[in-house]
């Protein structure tokens, strides 16, 4: 095994989001084969104090409580940014000036307008970029994507995915603030649409290609919430539950739904393709299965195909153990930071790039306006 | 046990639902304490030499070819229609005005103005009728609308359905004629919307109330076939999948869908409710199970309970077996047969009666119409 | 259809298991094919009131009282025993004796002795016999015959089947009288190893083969009990739990177990065959479905298949509705009736005949004296 | 967070267990409030080149090729034994000796002989100690231990598990050598016995108290393959497959399987109890859930209960993401050496010690004895 080459990581936020890629950046190369070793040179955040403690806890060598400070030292490589999302096109667009690469925690901005900002900023200065989809990244899920590019499935007649939450159900619960900010419209940009239906349209799009139209409801159940930056009862701006219809530009039909209201589910995200010749489905709760139903099986023999994907021949799984010893939610970021640092080898692109997550936001954004109009609405598309 | 006293029966028809129904009138009282003891007077149907047979295996009495004939005896106390869509209103309404009960397979009428008059007539005549919405006597399915009704879930928040096949996905299929009426949509109205989307809103009013506006897609993917009738390529009118966005009037969101080319799926027909205290799923496939979810267990040992509907205390089952033995699909006509008697006996009406019905033949055509103008489209009420 | 040749019978017996008979004798002619219609000549128990009732219900032409007349009555071909263990002897070997075909619930005999003489007495008179080992009709089980038979298993390595209920748990449930008999070593020769440990039996029997050799243990956890007959505490005689290790003649390894202390458990009784191509398992608690592991399909995507055993190609199931709706409990008796009907017809045996019945008592006397011996007993062989 | 004290370990072996052991020091203190911050010092074996890489890889300081040397560092604190079994005793004796803290992958010797004298030398050195039995540390069944201990189970009735996988089925297969030391009794000691089985009895023990007795069948199905180390085909020594029958101290009934020839299971570890109020289910295959049922619920919606033990309120998992993501196989090892830290620091044993694990093998040589002896051994007690 030859010396590997140092990739400089400056990290802005310490939350969920940050443990996770954090993680990843540590495990990566313990697991996969990659020319560059990470090294965690520093987080930022404005809280001191916690900053510190984080720094302390994963091994960053030194913190920065200002995130221009962060963006434009020297000795970074990459910036990567895993704080709330009303900070990320600012930031990501300064990172790209100062000449960084950048990866970014998703939704890429909160809206197609800052997305596509985004993407003209990394795109204009030629750095590597990537949005921390992970989902792509179960090996499950890129069982399914090796699969259709195989063309097993046939003509797809239907797609259908939804994530359903259930922790925001009780009026007690306010919004705003540090673990609340995903119920601020101003922070969030929206609610299960951008936060939970993103994760549905970027993997729809990623296997089954570009929407055409969309049709959308979305509800706000509980209409006011005490907000705790302002220590008031406020109006509640996101949508709590979103649904849609769709076209995909193939002739399959797409339902999709996401909610934060629905009892018994902690993140269900569960997504199910039909073809002529096979159907699948897949479920985060669960998220080392598929369920694959082969109709060119033996007629008296067929059925759904409960396939736990932890084989040697199963993507990514020769990595970790050995067959029938699963994996988790935090391998998928794992797996998207040593495809990125393949990527990087190869001189390519590593996907979702902003521009791929540009053309998720554009769907999000349909879906709103949809939600508004009461009519069908075209999906921008990129190119 | 005293005497029961006879009702004689006559039916319209010989296929697939013929058969459930005969069964049900022949099982219903060796299993459930009747008033009445149904007599099979007389099967009616075009085809002499089938309709014999049919008798003969099922202990008919009588057969007769022409259903005006079958309408006007006077030894007939009930006709059940069990014939094609396109022969519900004619034979419904004459059947009313000769003063008969009236059992109607569903969909009541190929469409809401149709259904209208037959409610018309059964009203006008003051004659007990039901449709065959059998699911809802499905234990499992009852055992929900127990729980609805004690209060169990809170308010709702979701209730989405769906019920996908995969019988129609080949181009060699044909349409038209004897088995394949479904696909014809002079005789059937309307393709899955009527024929299995149907299913999922009649037991949606049942357990949620009215919906009140629908916006909806639908889609024919083969757009010809031969016609077994004529014997030409033809276009095919009917949908082949829809699915529908709702809003209920009790503020609850709806998802519906329906398909015949979801590959694997035979008769999945599913339901979920989600609460602000309880979910609970169903699914055909294991008719005999409900997952149920309550969020008011201790939450370190919340999960959704797999629940083997076969006990004494849960509905229909102390007449069957033991706890643990399953019944199966003909069991709900069985069910409903048996409700049909004791209301009769009671004086009251049984559910669904044709006004039930109608109701739900107002949102199939919203959902109809709702594909053709792109637009949300106004439920109409049902009193 | 040409007229049906009648086929008298006279049952023994008004509690579950008569109604399950008396519902197979009725349903069979009209689902399938065959070339007697059964008649319902009579009915016999000694509760007169209670039988008479029975008889209204299931249309019975008339009771008796006394088996031994009903035995006798020239007008009877057939005599069906479902009346309690202790019974069947006597009646068995009479009704044989009088020239009746006879049609035993199993077990056969309270032990191998008992079900011998049964043998002796329907071989020397050669009547037709049949022993109601009803989850051989299981269209699942039935598959699994059809694929083990083809030899898509390969070499067997391991056979294992346990059948778990938890209705005796209480301390309060007393022994002994109608509905308790089963806790009554007099009347039912033994416990679980008699009642579900022999089902488990029979299948594998059918299924792999003769067993070697086995070693066991059995276990009565309550050990008194109120005796309804005599209304004193009493000891309980029976076994309350049984477990068993086997090797079979084709060298597979045996694993069987049977309670009545399984908490949450009603009916489950599941078996699993592991071959070297392939491996499936069972479970009566959605007895409509198998999983099924096929070694030879292709690797990434191998997995158990979850087959919905209701497509017209699958063991019984044209007869039935369409695919993907599923059947229940009594459908097995109805599928074994119609079974004996057609061997009836073409003058061969239905299995499992009474031989077949004491190869079973040969294993589990086997199991219960080694219970005792501490030792491996071997299982006598039944040519 | 104030500074933590450094733990000086030093690794033998470098395979499938070293890198699950070497991810758990690494993972825990940044997952765990630790006082301790594990240092890897060194990693011993063999194979020069091949342990050089492997130190490479997790970032060990440096190599041994004599794990004598290593035994005898001075900068060493803990001996962690990830070799195969045959190394187990000698390391373990001389590490103790040298006063070393001592970990030792499961089993613990070859058999009990073995074992016990790695018990006394521990204790007769007072060094800290613990055995890999990792599934104690999945979170669902430290759930399941918490809830048997709060007494939610009442009498416990049945304690079934088995241990199912199928990768030595291939006659091709050799045995001996790297990768292959299993199937060499040398080496291995047993095969499944002491490789499967011996979880299954671990965690029975923990969960359930003491084995009294026990009877057995071994077998081996392939009783010759081509040795790796000698070239030559040799018998097979190992057992293939094991199966026993027990009776606890408190009652309770045993099944116990442990097989390498189950086609379709790759790991399949289920475990099973029932209890007069409760029962609950656990399954390697999908191991961050558990199936509970509790018969104090409301009779009608009494249900097997799936529960995602996900959430922060169960066992080990707010120190992980959020309420429905789910974790995999190394966890375990990162939480067991979580608490073995924790236990450090409180001066307390860490479970399972060399003692409890000697308690294993007792009861895996009374198993192994019984299937030679064909009668019931007793189980050794260990105080």
């Amino acid at each position: 095994m030859p010396a590997r080459k140092p990739l400089n990581i400056g990290l802005v936020g310490y939350g969920f989001m940050s443990r996770a890629h954090s993680n990843a950046f540590l495990q990566a190369p313990r697991f996969f084969e990659t020319e560059y070793q990470p090294a965690l040179k520093a987080v930022c955040a404005r809280n001191a104090e916690r900053v510190k403690s984080f720094a302390q806890n994963w091994g960053y060598e030194s913190v920065e409580t200002d995130w221009r400070a962060l963006v434009n030292r020297a000795d970074i490589d990459l910036i990567d940014i895993a704080s709330p999302n009303d900070t990320h096109a600012e930031i990501g667009i300064a990172a790209a000036q100062a000449g960084k690469m950048v990866l970014c925690e998703k939704p890429l901005g909160r809206n197609a307008t800052e997305s596509a900002s985004m993407v003209s900023a990394v795109e204009s200065e030629r750095v590597a970029n990537m949005v921390w989809y992970n989902y792509r990244r179960v090996p499950a899920v890129m069982l399914l994507k090796l699969l259709l590019d195989e063309g097993r499935f046939g003509r797809i007649f239907h797609y259908r995915a939804k994530f359903l939450q259930d922790w925001t159900i009780s009026q007690e619960l306010p919004q705003g603030g540090e673990g609340l900010w995903r119920l601020d419209a101003d922070v969030a940009g929206s609610g299960v649409t951008g936060d939970l239906l993103a994760h549905c349209i970027d993997t729809a799009l990623w296997l089954n290609g570009p929407l055409r139209e969309v049709t959308a409801m979305t509800e706000t159940f509980i209409k006011e919430r005490k907000h705790n930056l302002t220590g008031r009862v406020e109006p509640v701006r996101i949508d709590d539950a979103s649904a849609a219809l769709g076209r995909f530009h193939n002739s399959a039909l797409a339902t999709f739904e996401a909610t934060r209201y629905a009892r018994g589910h902690k993140a269900l995200y569960t997504l199910e393709i039909n073809g002529g010749h096979a159907s699948a489905m897949w479920d985060l709760h669960d998220l080392h299965r598929i369920q694959f139903f082969d109709h060119r099986d033996e007629g008296r023999l067929r059925g759904w195909r409960s396939i736990h994907v932890t084989d040697g021949d199963h993507p990514y799984m020769k990595r970790w153990w050995v067959p029938g010893l699963q994996i988790g939610y935090e391998h998928t970021f794992i797996h998207q930071f040593a495809d990125f640092l393949t990527a990087l080898s190869e001189g390519k692109e590593a996907a979702p790039t902003f521009r791929n997550a540009l053309a998720t936001d554009h769907v999000t954004d349909a879906i709103l306006k949809s939600a508004k109009t009461g009519r069908w609405e075209p999906v921008s598309s990129v190119p």
